[in-house]
């Protein structure tokens, strides 16, 4: 009875884009439309074969509006420029849109938040549903473990990465401070050497680790006395990004109208 | 105004007698009571030297009768028979206990059952806190991954360990397996040799290391498309059981009656 | 005073062709030559962009004669019967020669080892630097050890892998036993389950994990009493083959004629 | 035809003491003797039921001198000052000495030199034969992959430890550093945070974990494009450091007059 979701993917070109068209394609539902900037050399090609994933007879359109009628919901990777527009064009069309553009200013994540009033929007900072199962273990683990355990956070990224630590990195930090009533700026620890003296239970430890073109790891240690618990998040590429973000355009289409993160597209809120 | 848990210790010469005392210790409780069979050339000796953890001013005794009174709760991880006696006496004194007892009978889990309708009874078949949050967290990333992911459970025990899986390696595979509604008989796999095909989503794989004087890891892997999440736990000295226990003393004496689990001590039932 | 190698690359349309093409670019050499079958499509065009590297003004030639003089060696990840070809036009021209190419016969392995009486050749199963690297430690370590660990070997492939244990773990478990003067056959282990017994010393576990897209990671312990090492080894892409080719490519220019391996271009020979 | 070590013990009584007993009785060895400071009230004690192995029929003496002619070497694990004795006791007596004491000033070295001129000495920082394999694991590893990865080192103790990273860390910096040509007080990173701007190929990152009650671990990665090669020392307890110490012990014996370390017992030099 269910009928496969017909998702429109935005910014159909870029790297992201190439991604969720092949995500889509991966969990077997037909490709509804794709849409790259206007004056794009893309324009007209056909997206599957864009995509690398064969033919689809999808060609790809210079805009939103000459699709959205095709769309039960739009995926929408692009810029925060791009997301203003496409928030409008979903809104009158009321179609559900699912929003993993960064950088959103604080006027453009309020127009996401008034947009989810008139039709359904997920909007999250990381689609992986591996992220989001893991800061949620880490919320459990941190309650349960309470003032028994020391806690450390090790990460690591590819050489050219130019910040540290990650912001997946602080996320978990975060999840496991608020658990404890902790408020991570005062706590965190981002280096040790020379004499540090005896470890503060009360600290988080945070350890970066760069080199070549690791794409990603996270680990969250509870170390304890004779015994560890270690979370630890592998990401070897942006497939689970894209894949994740096709879950939640799957999900929303039968939600009622609101705003959702990956944490309810997931069912992990208590 | 809460005053220190009154804890008994009862086979306070076996090794896990000390490690419970040594617990309490660390907990910073006062050590209320020490018992060791009748016989034993250690009546009469102090508990704390008995533990290594210096003098406790509490001499072992011969016998729970003489001692109940001065206790709210009694840790027993003694003898199955032993254990029969242990309930009866803390039913009449009106005591909680907690019981680490392997090997009980069907019987004998019965009047576990049954005394638990007179005073608050933990019994658990594993008191490690770390184990019990791990197994929540297996539970949690099944239900949220559900079918998109593979799932493998490596666990590692020393040179003389003569079964494989180890009992926890099982716990873990049927918390996944239920979470899935999977039949963990049908779906296990216990190793890979020759040509075996293209791995079925539908299977838990199971790998068993043996090596050395290794205490006890178990790490169960969800391994998607572009990522992974790894939930690890290691063990590194039967402590990590005598202070989850401590922390079950602690917690029961403040219950109603009843019969408990680690998953209730440590607030991880939904 | 040292000039750039001048590399050609053979199979250049490719998966591996196009990969090595990118190695030749990354190690800042410019390439030389690049050969596609005859016939095929690609002969023409520019052979940067079709490792997506960019314009490199080097056109895929049709054959390895016409542009065999405007190279110092040649990489060769094709097929046994194209590489018997190229290895008797590298001959006659007397430009040495690295062979990636899998499933050669007997008869072929022979071809390689008399051509190599004329030119410098080099010939291995594996040409990532870490894989050769790793073995050698596993060399050094299993000597130094002796009989006083035990010895397990895990490996973790994507789910589409249809035989087990990987090529590359047996080659680790060879390594070890025949350092230790043990026939791998006789004390390989696959799996355990049950009534195992104790642990035998002589013996060496492998432990095969199946799932997701895992490109291939390799763990050898050498657990002891008190203590335990492990050499990793993980690939994550196809790049640390072709960054070793081009290496060893490079390497060979300089060499007498000889048949050689990836442990003599890395001097990883006693 | 070759008989037994006759090894004694120094600092019997001690933590470090009873475990080499322990290591000398499981190495299947006869304890020769055991001595303890005078004025000890272990002295006349039996040695093995000091160490919890059982009645050796071994008396603790109270001084070197009156057992040292039972000895054909002894492990000396104890302080300064008494090592500069038992140097001059064994040296006279011409028996060989494994020399485990930490902390030995620049003259208390030149002594141990000066005495292996007379007696084959064994003086090392860590007595762990798996260290040792790891460290030359190490330089082997660095040479192989020369500048082609980025080195990280990432190691973890128990809470109480006060100094950041320990001495095996920086041992293993140096190791790399030295194998590469680099100086390591210029080129070790102790922690990253904020703006670190991209990772340098000459740096080596230090990574400390601290924690529970961790023994220690030491994980060295050489990180390059599409590879990853990991070399890791796990310590669970002190055995292993006992235990190399009597294989020293053993060892050391059968050799001429001269001063060694472990990469001599375990043959690791070139």
């Amino acid at each position: 009875m269910a009928t496969s979701p017909r998702i429109g993917i935005l910014g159909a070109g870029g790297r992201m884009g190439r991604m969720l068209i092949q995500a889509v394609h991966q969990a077997g539902y037909p490709l509804a439309a794709a849409v790259e900037r206007p004056g794009s050399s893309l324009i007209g090609t056909d997206a599957g074969e864009l995509a690398g994933v064969g033919k689809l007879d999808v060609q790809v359109a210079a805009s939103l509006e000459e699709v959205i009628h095709q769309c039960d919901v739009v995926i929408d990777f692009s810029t925060p420029q791009a997301t203003e527009t496409h928030l409008q064009i979903c809104r009158d069309a009321k179609v559900a849109i699912v929003i993993g553009t960064t950088g959103l200013s604080d006027v453009q994540k309020q127009l996401v938040s008034d947009t989810a009033q008139h039709i359904p929007v997920v909007y999250s900072g990381n689609y992986s549903v591996g992220v989001n199962v893991s800061l949620k273990m880490l919320e459990l683990a941190a309650k349960a473990f309470g003032e028994t355990v020391d806690i450390e956070i090790i990460e690591a990224h590819h050489r050219h990465k130019v910040d540290a630590p990650s912001g997946t990195a602080y996320m978990m930090g975060e999840t496991v401070a608020n658990a404890l009533g902790r408020n991570l700026k005062d706590v965190a620890v981002y280096g040790r050497e020379g004499h540090t003296g005896p470890r503060e239970r009360q600290t988080i430890g945070f350890e970066t680790i760069r080199g070549g073109d690791i794409v990603g790891e996270h680990t969250v240690m509870f170390i304890g006395e004779g015994e560890r618990v270690e979370v630890k998040h592998l990401a070897t590429n942006r497939m689970n990004f894209a894949s994740g973000a096709v879950r939640a355009a799957a999900w929303v289409i039968q939600q009622p109208v609101a705003r959702y993160d990956m944490q309810d597209v997931l069912s992990l809120k208590n």
